[in-house]
């Protein structure tokens, strides 16, 4: 968390998020009003952070990682629209690309492509085109949602749209549960990354062609002569 | 600046980093000892981070926004190769990316591609390749390195590519100076983005297909029904 989140949230009248990310926090405020909304109640969960803002309240509605990354950042400027108010703060935050990143080793000091797994709302054939773009392009790839319950082979078939392209020994990297209960990460190979379980807590990683292992940690040179 | 990385520096017995952000932090922390190189030193920094290290003391390598996103964890781990010590923490921050779209609104709620136009230690070529496929993919694409003394032009050249692609009117933004002395940012279409000037303090936002202006905000949806 940041210093300007933390500032935030001790000043917010009241909290608002998906329950699972709520209770990470409730404990660090304990004075605080708290509301919650299950999964998938996402626009409820943006207007019940409106509407408390238009009762003169102080709303804090937090996301995990960064709130402008697949977060709720534009659908709360959205469902605000042009209306004059409630005043909308965005707080960025550290998103899984980042702390996943940096929990793996260094695989992103090159140009990357971020992707979500998710065809809840975007066709499959969008994703489909992205991650062989991204593959052909050389851009390590980062990809969020690449699985859940109700689409627990998206990850599969991700590898194998970029086995098209990329060899079978390409290195790639899992972050788990960052800075949470439960924090793991695993270095592997794409091949290998087929068939490896995932779930929504699960960032993945695939290097660029330049991506290696040392001492352990997987890294993307930037391309500095050592 | 995270809490995790406030901690690190208040723990720490000298701070490294190029002078110009180590000046950013000197009020902050100042019974540390600080040691900074100029531009283009990227490796003896390093290299006298971990000679610190070796000698016992904790040494904190600073960059700006996030080590793992063309700063300098690939580098360190690189030169400290298959030894075994000093012992390497990599903390993630946030980078301009998660930061510059805060300020300009929500555009990274959909995929996005990241890419440097600093042709320093990458071909000009690669860019150009990676640009298209990201303009293509119909990703958002983040500009970092847009411009430089030594490279006035690149983001120029750079929007030529994508409007091979990309339709003048696409929306786009610029940071500058994120969370300094200088905060700007400002919203433009493609078309004029090629001729705005830019320097190495500035972050490029080029909008996907759907990229929209919200209240005065630049906004990717997510895909929600609002």
């Amino acid at each position: 968390m940041t210093l300007r989140a933390d500032r935030a949230l001790r000043e917010a009248d009241v909290i608002l998020g998906y329950q699972v990310y709520v209770d990470l926090v409730r404990a660090l405020y304990p004075d605080k009003e708290f509301r919650t909304t299950p999964m998938t109640q996402e626009a409820e969960r943006c207007r019940m952070a409106l509407d408390e803002a238009r009762e003169g309240k102080t709303a804090a509605l937090i996301c995990s990682g960064d709130s402008g990354i697949y977060g709720m950042a534009a659908l709360v400027c959205e469902l605000r629209g042009e209306a004059d108010g409630p005043e909308i703060e965005l707080i960025p935050g550290l998103t899984a690309a980042c702390s996943g990143a940096a929990l793996l080793g260094a695989p992103l000091t090159h140009d990357f492509a971020v992707i979500s797994l998710s065809d809840r709302l975007t066709p499959w054939e969008t994703i489909e085109r992205r991650l062989a773009a991204a593959a052909v392009a050389d851009y390590v790839i980062v990809l969020y949602n690449p699985a859940s319950r109700g689409r627990p082979d998206h990850l599969r078939r991700a590898c194998e749209v970029l086995l098209r392209q990329l060899p079978r020994d390409r290195l790639c990297g899992i972050a788990q549960n960052v800075a949470r209960a439960g924090e793991r990460s695993e270095i592997l190979t794409l091949y290998e990354l087929r068939d490896a379980p995932a779930d929504m807590f699960c960032t993945v990683f695939i290097g660029n062609s330049t991506t290696k292992l040392v001492g352990g940690r997987l890294v993307t040179p930037r391309g500095y002569h050592v």
